[in-house]
């Protein structure tokens, strides 16, 4: 049936199952004829696999198999680091048809314009052993000094790395910062104020050097000078406080036992929506869902009473940037798309994450490894009352009557945990045809150890932790297909105009009018990130609703972001995305992201520069996409500490019918509510 | 006990009582010595009671009562319109103490510096009800042209009043649109196409006359001249079509039975805040409140932790600000506080305007009546799950834990039916020590009818309906007292600084710093409507927390505002609080409101300006208020049929602890969850 058929229809943006990246590392093993090494076993001198995802379809076709269309071939995405070659290389292939691959096709230079320079790629987990174990060998040059400072006994520090790694193109050099390793609890408020300069560029792991060491304050050559000039009485040392599992401060434990509980939600007659497989069926709306390893959540093929109004909505990217007067603090820009958004969403814990009654789903990685992993209840879908009247009017003048709906709405989450931070990824669904996207920031807040003017760049939160300033930034890329895929970006908002009264000519009226503008050029679409938006911005039709107003649907932004980057930093454009709150491109098969997970470690460079995107096409009756950036400004303060909170610290996008409809099609739920008096 | 004596205190904000009402009622005719008639039967040349409420206490006298010091003399204000006498006026009255009233001071030169002239007064039930019989008998001058237009049968047409009321000081000339009398149902989408200007400014009813008729873009010296054109074929006629009980548009019956219920919230341990008359208890919040029977909803006395945090919130004012090619839609301009905010809050429906578990509380009113009026259940209490953490993290990194807590908030909330339109008042109380306040705008559109350029001004929503643009501005005063009620303006904000990084000067570092300022002047705490706002804004304190910041809470907007009006408009002072997303002044018992109920009908000489307040004194170490609004541009497009849904229509604010604490408070609630592995 009708049902069976779109279930189908959405398996073509299905993620790999476990059995199809079994398949692919097999093919790779047999096929590659080059030795590769298990990720997490890999050296940089080695090959690996870096990791398999699903390798999407084009657009068109896809457009042709919904349609009827035959079904095009399924293929994986493998990633793979050759370091064991005269010339080290990122290496991107399309390996297919699955279940049981033939062939393997690199496509670097077709997707890239050129070959993915070695130095580019993402740091393993096994590359942060390496280091670890480097930075424990260069300790041993300042026993004294540690012991003295840090009660350090070889276990009880931990690092936690920044990025990007250097201040131009090839550059592989880290700044960590050192942490009391508490159990339990968030060692990210715990810094000693030590910080090391590893430079790790070379593939030789006995090649790495300490390139430079902080210590509250102060700069030095290596360890072995640190402590010469400890031993010297020339540093000023803080001497850390022993963090015990039963510190206050930074944990999450209860004070307080558990108390009656507060109230939750029941579904008296069990789910309203239905899930089967990657297909969402709730009301009148549907849609195909999948977790990008790199990006994180994405949907496609969104249908309201079967009509596409969205192909794609994807995360894209979340950047914070931070300030402080630690060097590791000062340079961080994290770029969390590099780091792993989707391979992040850990477990939900049913009850607080997500209601008790929602649906818990498995996701399934291939990274760093060539094993799938399997990241349980790590997506949850519920029915969500919002405990306010989606509309409601009562009436006792003229004649007493009311009617009304509760917003009961279907919400699709993830969250990740990103180290220290965790977002919320919440895609909602309303029943007036409207879809939210929002993201919430909770977690421990990263920071700085606390000295000097530390509080130009935070707060102090903390005996000697400071809180530094962040901006959060979050791309999406939204492609909008209002009524099919042609379409235009229409711009409305208010003037005042002076006009004589028509029936008093004497008298002035300030009359709002309605302004209305077709935006023709992808460079008029594209709205600087604190620049005033028109206030109502539409992806228009070319088809009429009853009235003969364009169909279409609008976007609008909730956002108190603070500013991206200065355009003269040489790694503006790595993250020029955040150049715009929203921009609008004319949509390419080949600017399929905003970003690539090589931005991080050469945003000097960038493999892809959003920027280049607003190219001042026109984006009249075309295929249209909406890249739209959101953040907040977080200068993190006392309540910080355990974590951030998330009230107040959400941000998002609605995207709203505007004419689409004749009338607003919630009219149809069955659960208004209707009465009258006579 | 300590309860108990919270529960007492809070009664010196308490709303009037029935008893206590009718002995001001009993008074007064007792004791003012002039003839006084029943609001609802009275004339404009009679004298009646216009509305009784509560006089509130000063501040000082309320804060030494809180203190232990004496309570202060319960009093009451009673509004007086005296018609019948050679000078009409206005006059307001304390009256107290109660419950037995002994005296009564007329106040209104001490409160507005002079008298309240007569054609201020807002429009009474009575004074509507004479304008229709008036429009009715100059109806029959033009029997078959309404006839013919309209299947006009004497009682199928119904009027909707505009505001203001002509175009200077002393006008009393209303336009009042005509619209189909639809039951059970919105007759505000059913404009026929015809609407007349009605001078009421005499108060002898006999000399009200017609000065100009509206039909279909043309206009008319009255009924008789449209009659004649008529006769002669002049007029372009749209015969209206009869919407039948069955008719679709507009309706909000339900197509669909009902069907399976959705989610709904459950206490399995009963509620867990607790209501003793107007003392709200939960968790670590407590608070008083009231229902000011014009300006709405109001909070006083709100602590956490038993400090105050904030002396009062209250709603001001709601102002819809309308755009048409139609008379009354071009002069709309409702300032809905002169309507009556707090009466019109009627009775809230179970399980669709608050969750089934809320409890419902009522209030009572004496307005334009000697004998109170119950509004049953017209407020509601509730605690609400959100279905979001209020904060978490999981951690797989290092060591495997997990802290989560629910963001389960207390909601106290009333919904304002003000004609039309339905206003969805939220105060929130989450478990971190945060305060959000929101409006959420449903109901029924206001709608011109459409003709030649009307969808200048709006969209085409039905057959001959433009919904037309309007521009919906709500203003709070928020009397924060931030550990004690010296407070200081203090705005943060990112720049980005370039600076060498100290371990490789060669290499610039574009790096976020804090910057920190106290707005010493009110003159720079005026933030115009459309101006950037500095990203932290902070009512400080001269306390400091324990890492030695300044105790402060962070005012959060969320506003989707358009503008209010050009200041050249001779109106523009009488809301002049609409110049000002935020502005925070020096606190004043003389300036308890922004605005004042006869701003409405004499815009031009408002009684109360709020750009009065704002004149540059030093707000360093004073008691200060914030005035807050939030808005959002409306454009109704098919979709606000039946009715404006409540997704992206919200708006307001937070009030957020910014270094008020030495952690988040959160951390004692007991719903707090927390595991780890070991
Ligand atoms: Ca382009
Ligand atoms: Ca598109
Ligand atoms: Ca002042
Ligand atoms: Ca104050
Ligand atoms: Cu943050
Ligand atoms: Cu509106």
């Amino acid at each position: 049936g009708q049902e069976d058929t779109s279930r189908d229809h959405s398996l073509v943006f299905a993620d790999l199952t476990p059995e199809e990246m079994v398949q692919v590392v097999r093919y790779l093993r047999e096929n590659l004829r080059v030795p590769l090494v298990d990720a997490s076993q890999a050296k940089p001198s080695d090959n690996c696999i870096y990791y398999i995802d699903v390798q999407l379809p084009t657009k068109a076709e896809v457009l042709l198999f919904l349609d009827g269309g035959v079904r095009p071939p399924r293929q994986a995405l493998a990633v793979v680091y050759f370091g064991n070659q005269p010339d080290p290389n990122i290496t991107e292939y399309v390996v297919g048809p699955l279940p049981s691959p033939k062939t393997h096709r690199d496509f670097t230079m077709q997707k890239y314009g050129g070959k993915l320079p070695f130095h580019r790629r993402p740091v393993t987990e096994k590359e942060y052993k390496d280091i670890d174990s480097f930075i424990s060998e260069e300790f041993s040059k300042a026993e004294g000094f540690l012991q003295y400072c840090c009660d350090y006994d070889g276990t009880n520090l931990a690092t936690l790395t920044t990025a990007p790694r250097g201040f131009q193109s090839g550059d592989r050099v880290t700044w960590f910062a050192l942490f009391q390793k508490v159990y339990g609890s968030g060692l990210y408020v715990h810094p000693v104020g030590l910080e090391v300069l590893v430079n790790h560029s070379s593939l030789d792991v006995s090649q790495w050097r300490l390139s430079k060491v902080f210590y509250n304050g102060r700069y030095y050559g290596d360890m072995a000078q640190l402590q010469r000039e400890f031993d010297q009485g020339h540093v000023s040392v803080v001497k850390v406080k022993k963090v015990s599992p039963e510190e206050e401060f930074g944990s999450l434990k209860p004070r307080a036992g558990p108390g009656a509980p507060g109230p939750f939600q029941y579904e008296p007659r069990g789910p309203r929506y239905s899930i089967q497989g990657n297909h969402v069926v709730f009301q009148a709306w549907s849609f195909a869902f999948g977790m990008d390893v790199n990006a994180g959540p994405r949907l496609f093929d969104i249908r309201f009473k079967g009509d596409r109004i969205v192909y794609e909505l994807s995360l894209q990217e979340a950047l914070a940037l931070y300030g402080s007067n630690c060097p590791g603090g000062m340079v961080t820009r994290y770029m969390d798309g590099s780091f792993g958004i989707g391979k992040f969403t850990y477990e939900l814990v049913r009850g607080v994450d997500c209601p008790y009654t929602a649906t818990y789903l498995d996701r399934y990685y291939l990274i760093e490894s060539e094993t799938p992993r399997a990241n349980k209840n790590s997506l949850c879908i519920f029915e969500h009352d919002a405990a306010v009247p989606l509309r409601r009017h009562y009436s006792n003048f003229q004649s007493l009557y009311y009617g009304g709906l509760t917003k009961s709405a279907l919400v699709f989450r993830a969250i990740s945990t990103i180290i220290n931070y965790d977002y919320i990824w919440d895609f909602i669904f309303y029943q007036n045809g409207a879809i939210e996207v929002k993201v919430h920031a909770t977690g421990y807040i990263s920071s700085s150890f606390l000295y000097d003017t530390g509080i130009d760049y935070g707060n102090q939160v903390g005996e000697r932790t400071l809180g530094t300033m962040h901006n959060h930034l979050v791309n999406y890329k939204v492609d909008l297909d209002v009524a099919g895929h042609k379409n235009s970006l229409v711009a409305q908002d208010m003037v005042f105009e002076s006009v004589q009264a028509p029936w008093s000519p004497q008298h002035q009226i300030q009359r709002p009018r309605l302004t209305k503008k077709v935006l023709e050029k992808e460079n008029q679409a594209a709205f600087p990130l604190h620049s005033n938006i028109p206030r109502y911005l539409h992806f228009a039709s070319n088809q009429e609703n009853r009235w003969k107003h364009q169909r279409s649907y609008r976007i609008q932004l909730v956002s108190f972001a603070g500013d991206h980057l200065p355009e003269v930093s040489s790694m503006e454009r790595s993250i020029s995305w955040a150049r715009y709150k929203l921009a609008v491109t004319k949509r390419k098969e080949d600017e399929p992201r905003s970003t690539s997970i090589y931005n991080q470690n050469d945003p000097w460079k960038p493999t892809v520069a959003f920027a280049d995107f607003v190219d001042n096409e026109t984006i009249t009756n075309e295929d249209l996409v909406a890249w739209i950036s959101v953040g907040f400004l977080h200068v993190p303060h006392a309540e910080d500490i355990p974590n951030t909170v998330t009230v107040g610290n959400g941000i998002g996008f609605l995207l709203r019918p505007y004419n689409y409809f004749n009338e607003d099609p919630s009219r149809d739920s069955s659960d208004s509510v209707y009465f009258r008096a006579d």
